[in-house]
């Protein structure tokens, strides 16, 4: 359809409102005279810059001839009160015939792919579009060569920041809980070798806590990308925020719409993490993939599939990567949730040892780390890294990280604030744990207020093959809500959280 | 993901902004409170009354405990300054799992597409599930049995209207310009014959001009149901505007995301058609394929297929339908756009004669749909229809429509109003014409205003088969904008929109 590229002028005010994506408030006679209707994009220019937008219509709150622009605008353009901006219908996407040729199963080019997330990140997509974009993939996959040109362009449409000497990492696929705490234990350890070693990471978006979270319950994580420049040449490591920092953007707007559908494309996922990876010049990477009943991945063998998918892309992007496939069958330590999991890491630092789960993983995966920096013979990573986390080193370097980061340094594990209200589900029979559901802990967890409430989350007493008499402490539900402590209550009682089975199963008249 | 139920009161007032969907403005710390964000889901209640309403976050416009509710919000409950309403997190729609089957290629039942049109209907869902709900049929085309389910399900979701005898109605599937106005001269004839044609129809999405457009330049169009069976009583056909009815609403959401996604399903389309005549009581209905180049079918074969389907469904439905496949190689009549085609309308019916491809059409149509009440002999339909256009009193029907529908019932053709602006392309040689394309037509009306500007469009001097020469005028626009004029003609240069070849091809030396 053709729209009439039109531009008019119009004084702009701000409207104090966050809608998620730029919005601008018009006059109805002039949306009329303009052919728009609410919903309508628009494109605003004001000097040189230009951004699309949403229309929402008024007929008293800004007169003719004036328009009031969305914080998400008024940012993006620089905009303030009274200055002239000009507004004309948007017109289709200059990808937008590539966008159709995908979803029609035609493969695309990288300038094809290019011109699509450019598109996606200036905001020219409306849901629609990049749903129809993202079930393209579920459809028609990706194959090697698309998915080298997605990550590639995911990169170069976002901020690249670079560093003075080689950048190493680790990350996580995720899906299990518990698990934002093992990069806690794994970036100090790392970092107290020497290598550089400044990891972004993710809040939780469907998990109970995710490092970001956890991280911030002792530290600012929200730093620039000058700050951690210029942070890292101090401590060489450091636990941060990436969701500002405008790293491959195209992925938090794609994120968004997979967890409406409910779909994880892997090549999706693989482009999501290298891509950030890539946009921080990581060069060597380890990856996690987490195996087991009710993870992200259940089978072993889709773990060795998705495992050769991050290698060969690795390599075709020019990165070192190792994938380390892990138990992913019950949590992580003994606990789900940003404090409940920010406490665990600070003590396992400080006492020199802690949950298996927790401690033998961090120190696998940070000693795979070190292994790819060519400094520690393959092999003895494990050794190297579990020297530097029994000596004491790695909880100093913690230390460091934490004060550069702007927390307490000195921090005792018990002054973490927990949740206020707590319970705790006794095993009803002797017996030996023989199954935590992964499923169900999430959802206990994130009942109880996780992530946004940091002190909520899941403390176990017990994990498989712990042995329990009858009456014994399997977990603790925290939260500072009464009202989530009781729907995580109702939730854990209906979904059983832990199984207990005793050794006599059934008894013979 | 599970979200927590927890509702919370809040004190409402009206924002007056018109956004498309019903929108929330909450203050950023109630939402943080209740682990909302931009664009989540919440489900607004008042004194029984639930709508379902997307989050925007303020610190300074909406104090904590207060809400803003836009206007579509407030109409749906009937909100007004200083209300108490509820609000807590929507959760997951009931719907969602069957969705994800559909997307998945999975079958649906009755039960399960019903429970995702009501859920479409009440606003549970985004664009983004509903492209996932559209792009599904791409993918995994409906059965006929889904397709009866969701004609079914999309009639049960909205209003029925209902007469006290038998309805008619004819209706085409569109795609050539200056289609709009066959119905325009259909209407009157059948219902000067005695039968009820209470005929809805939709404005233009990406035409130049949709029968309710072309209508409203003579009368009003939206007309309330109470008044279209009171007014139905009297002059036994109406032209209304189906767009404010509610009639299977569920239709005019999916328009707007196929719109975006350039894709329109054929059974989608079947089902938009026949849930709307539905919803209306239809039960005898003539649909009109116009087939050619550049119209929507463009093979005869494909005519044939979209036919059976239409004639399958009806026959499911209880419906009896007469399918005719027209030519749609070139516009219809010699006019596009809503004034211009109500003129020629008008003047076909008063002077009793005008284009061959307007008037024999709408005798054509106007006849098969007499042929379905059986109390014309078949194969007779067309003469009688041509005795009611010839005799003048389709004229005179006509003249009590406009006169019922509140315009002003002796107009004169001169007297309707046209684009101030106009511009003539001339031949350049002599010869014949031998091609009019319809997709540059269209874009050309469409760039000169229409539909937006009534008197927009193109009107015509010579068609296929006229023989011309050189200077004579071909076609002319009209605009009530300047730039617009402009901007058309500059289309209509680079898109030639009517061949004109000579007899000499070309000379050898």
């Amino acid at each position: 359809m053709l729209v009439s590229k039109e531009a008019r002028n119009f004084t702009v005010s701000v409207l104090e409102v966050s809608t998620g994506s730029p919005l601008l408030v018009m006059n109805e006679q002039d949306a009329f005279e303009m052919s728009l209707t609410p919903h309508s994009k628009v494109m605003v220019k004001y000097e040189g810059r230009e951004a699309y937008a949403s229309v929402t219509l008024t007929k008293t709150m800004v007169a003719k001839g004036r328009v009031l622009a969305s914080i998400e605008l008024a940012e993006k353009l620089g905009l303030k009160e009274g200055y002239p901006v000009q507004v004309k219908p948007a017109g289709l996407p200059g990808s937008y015939a590539s966008l159709l040729k995908r979803i029609r199963g035609e493969r695309l080019s990288y300038n094809e792919m290019y011109s699509i997330i450019k598109d996606v990140v200036n905001g020219a997509y409306d849901e629609a579009e990049i749903a129809a974009f993202l079930l393209s993939q579920q459809f028609y996959v990706l194959d090697e060569d698309e998915l080298t040109s997605l990550i590639k362009a995911m990169v170069e449409t976002g901020v690249k920041i670079s560093f003075d000497e080689p950048v190493f990492d680790e990350h996580s696929i995720g899906g299990v809980p518990g698990n934002s705490k093992v990069a806690m234990v794994a970036v100090p350890i790392v970092a107290s070798f020497g290598l550089l070693i400044p990891k972004t990471s993710s809040r939780a978006i469907t998990s109970p806590a995710g490092t970001a979270d956890t991280m911030e319950v002792l530290a600012r994580v929200d730093l620039t990308a000058e700050e951690i420049r210029e942070l890292a040449k101090k401590t060489r490591g450091l636990l941060v925020w990436g969701g500002k920092l405008n790293l491959a953007p195209a992925d938090d707007i794609f994120v968004n719409v997979e967890r409406k559908l409910s779909i994880d494309p892997w090549h999706q996922m693989v482009a999501s993490i290298l891509s950030k990876k890539l946009a921080m010049s990581v060069e060597s990477l380890v990856i996690d993939i987490p195996v087991g009943k009710k993870a992200k991945i259940e089978e072993p063998v889709h773990a060795d599939q998705l495992a050769g998918l991050f290698i060969r892309q690795a390599a075709k992007l020019g990165m070192r990567v190792k994938v380390a496939i892990t138990f992913g069958g019950q949590p992580i330590g003994m606990s789900v949730g940003p404090a409940l999991e920010a406490k665990e890491a600070l003590e396992a630092l400080l006492n020199k040892r802690g949950s298996r789960s927790l401690v033998d993983k961090a120190i696998l995966i940070a000693g795979l780390t070190m292994e790819l920096s060519g400094k520690v013979p393959p092999g003895q990573g494990e050794s190297y890294a579990r020297e530097l986390f029994s000596s004491g080193k790695a909880y100093e370097k913690f230390r460091e990280i934490i004060e550069a980061q702007g927390g307490k340094p000195n921090i005792k594990p018990e002054e973490v604030p927990l949740g206020k209200y707590t319970y705790t589900f006794k095993s009803p029979l002797e017996g030996a744990v023989t199954y935590i559901d992964n499923a169900a802990v999430t959802m206990v967890a994130r009942a109880a207020g996780a992530p946004f409430d940091k002190g909520a989350g899941v403390q176990f007493h017990a994990k498989v093959g712990y042995r329990v008499n009858k009456g014994d402490p399997l977990f603790t539900i925290y939260s500072n809500s009464e009202s989530r402590l009781e729907e995580a209550i109702s939730l854990a009682s209906k979904y059983s959280v832990i199984t207990v089975e005793g050794m006599l199963l059934k008894t013979l008249p």
